[in-house]
């Protein structure tokens, strides 16, 4: 007989509690394991693999695409040495963050722990499965993943060597992953509110918006990238032109590519020219609003839709601006509060622009394209979210854990403080 | 012309940004200003509050409800020591939490800045608003406050009494605070996410849900109080009875109150008949399962409904155990994760539960209703978080805050790190 989907994540709420108290050298041996049994079964996850390309060569799949799906033997050994880092991070979980005296017989800590069973749905990238099962497993979350439909089988098999290798590795890790594979379960999960704590969705603005609008478990995510880079009165030149060359070409279909370049008035009869003509190499189509224009008359216009617009391809809106505040007022308005740039030599810009833009990461004189969890020092990343609570930017493994209140006592009654003589003392220990 | 519900929120998002950026001094001399003239304006204040209480008299309201509606001297005094508290506490805004240095001229800083706009939605005590309103000004929030609509009158002064205090302190507080005063208005605001970063509803089990499923806006709040008990075979019977007594009967209308008390086989045929004797003088009406009643044959039936029923009332029931991992799983399976405590005198069995119930709080030896904000040395609490994300338990100052990263470069560009030869250093400073 089958379990059905309910039955799978009772179970994994049920485990959630006894991962959640796995030690780091289990969790890490098990880590250890997984490395391994990738590395000897590179063959068949290649062959695997290779009928995922087949098909996506048989429907026609556009090349960039066809470039993520493809797993060969560079992206596993840059997967099996993100493994490695990860053993060596400190274990993220029962870390007392305060310890309070309530009064002489009564102690308060508060730990780290788990957040318990996270969904996560993402793109058609083979080693981000490993990455986020790996992430999971070291904070001591239960994980449901759902790939791209295009990397089935590579997929399949990836989550079968990962999951026997961890149940192979200590039982503590039975019912701890399990793979979807379907758009109809994705829609079931949604509605477990009460077995899944978190859905971080990767994928498209309408698909996360998607997630939020169905389902009443938190979200962790990223509805939409529109990052922009302020080319200020005080920048240095040639700096500006690489940031914004790198901002926009580097790699244009990433959430943290630049859409729209604002340019102080003052500097743009200079700077405009210089940046176009690196940007025409790559073919960039520049749109501008009418001060741009005026500078570069072969543009096309840019409006009120350019401002809100992800193009993800080489296409960018430029727009000038009086000031830094007419910047700033422009970013908080029209942006994703993702990752927002700001070139310039003048200290006092630098910190306003710090200040004022409210961002998940904000960037001084260097690229948005910087907003990136391995780049972080977080070891990897779940994925990047623009929520304004639990965790933004870069998500890695703080963002997989929470924390507990351990109250202990000797017989305490609260009658005795409300209704009686006893008081509280605060001491932080 | 008036003002559209979005309009207002419009102008407080704006001024979030400012308000995010007020120093320490000028929100606690805003602070200080708000006591003084409460003080001052104590008359004006009681005066409305009387229209409250006597239009509730009228609409005949419950005794209890009426006793939290009435605000008087002595409830003022405690709001406004309150408020002095708040002022003594540390600035939780633009702290650095770690830095790295990601390259020798790149260093990337993660600080903590206020989250942005909240809504809070409260029940019918006056000196909620006051707490809430002070604390989100002290954590740099802009906030929507509604409060129960029996307490209009108090409310509108309050609100006024506060915000005049603010905006003649000091013109950063210009349109960061607004009360809402009708459901229309809280069903409108639940559809603005891009202007609200979260909502905080306090109520009932229904009205949380209501929230959730009609909101993309992130949520944090508890659904119910469905708080444990356990008293293991180890448990020292005084303190048992103590403990569970103040649990049960010191206030039976709030979430942390115990609604099941679980009891080790071994022990209740001594410590069963005790309690008894005590929720008598209470007049506690106490349901049992089978085995319960084999030691109280006159108290009524519990049945798979009770595990799972927040009374909020002089209504107990009892369950025995045969081990300690029954309380365990029984707590898990049909409780809130919101507050659970063992009495114990083993070692070994304190930490089994402290680890293994997944709860907000775990308390060992003393009573759930210690689950406290004021109590846990956080100066006041916005609410009570049962979700898994963010914020866990009593929410304070902390549960206010978020981070955002900022990168300070000195002209990098992804490209060298990527295509070219520089390496990534991620020295922690």
């Amino acid at each position: 007989m089958n379990n059905t989907l309910e039955d799978i994540l009772i179970k994994m709420k049920k485990a959630s509690v006894f991962l959640a108290n796995a030690s780091a050298e289990v969790k890490n041996k098990a880590l250890e394991r997984i490395a391994e049994n990738l590395r000897n079964s590179s063959a068949k996850i290649f062959n695997e693999n290779k009928k995922d390309i087949e098909n996506a060569e048989k429907n026609k799949i556009a090349f960039p695409l066809l470039k993520r799906l493809n797993f060969d033997e560079k992206k596993l050994g840059v997967v099996i040495d993100g493994i490695s880092s990860l053993v060596k991070l400190d274990d993220p979980v029962n870390k007392t963050i305060t310890k309070t005296q309530i009064d002489d017989d009564m102690i308060l800590k508060k730990i780290t722990v788990p957040i318990g069973l996270i969904g996560v749905i993402f793109e058609s990238r083979p080693d981000a499965l490993i990455q986020i099962a790996t992430l999971c497993l070291k904070s001591g979350n239960c994980v449901i993943l759902k790939g791209g439909s295009e990397a089935l089988y590579t997929n399949r098999i990836l989550s079968k060597i990962i999951y026997d290798s961890i149940t192979e590795s200590d039982s503590v890790f039975m019912d701890t992953m399990h793979l979807i594979e379907t758009r109809q379960d994705v829609k079931e999960i949604l509605k477990y509110d009460r077995y899944i704590n978190l859905i971080i969705p990767r994928g498209s603005n309408e698909f996360v918006k998607y997630i939020q609008d169905n389902s009443s478990i938190p979200v962790l995510g990223h509805a939409e990238g529109i990052c922009h880079v302020y080319i200020d009165k005080y920048a240095d030149i040639d700096k500006a032109v690489a940031i914004a060359f790198d901002a926009k070409t580097q790699y244009v279909a990433v959430c943290n590519a630049m859409e729209t370049l604002l340019v102080h008035k003052d500097i743009a009869g200079v700077y405009l020219p210089k940046l176009k003509a690196e940007l025409d190499k790559k073919n960039v189509v520049i749109k501008g609003d009418k001060l741009a224009k005026k500078i570069l008359p072969d543009i096309e216009d840019a409006g009120e839709e350019d401002w809100r617009t992800e193009y993800l391809d080489y296409i960018l809106s430029v727009k000038l601006v009086n000031d830094i505040d007419e910047a700033i007022s422009h970013i908080n308005h029209y942006g994703s509060a993702h990752t927002d740039s700001i070139v310039t030599e003048n200290r006092e810009n630098m910190d306003k622009f710090a200040s004022f833009v409210d961002s998940a990461s904000v960037m001084i004189n260097c690229s948005t394209r910087f907003a990136d969890g391995y780049i972080y020092g977080l070891g990897a990343e779940v994925g990047i979210s623009t929520n304004k609570i639990h965790a933004r930017g870069p998500v890695g493994l703080d963002g997989l854990i929470i924390y507990k209140y351990i109250l202990e006592g000797s017989g305490n009654i609260v009658a005795d403080y409300y209704e009686g003589e006893k008081k509280f003392k605060h001491k932080i220990l």
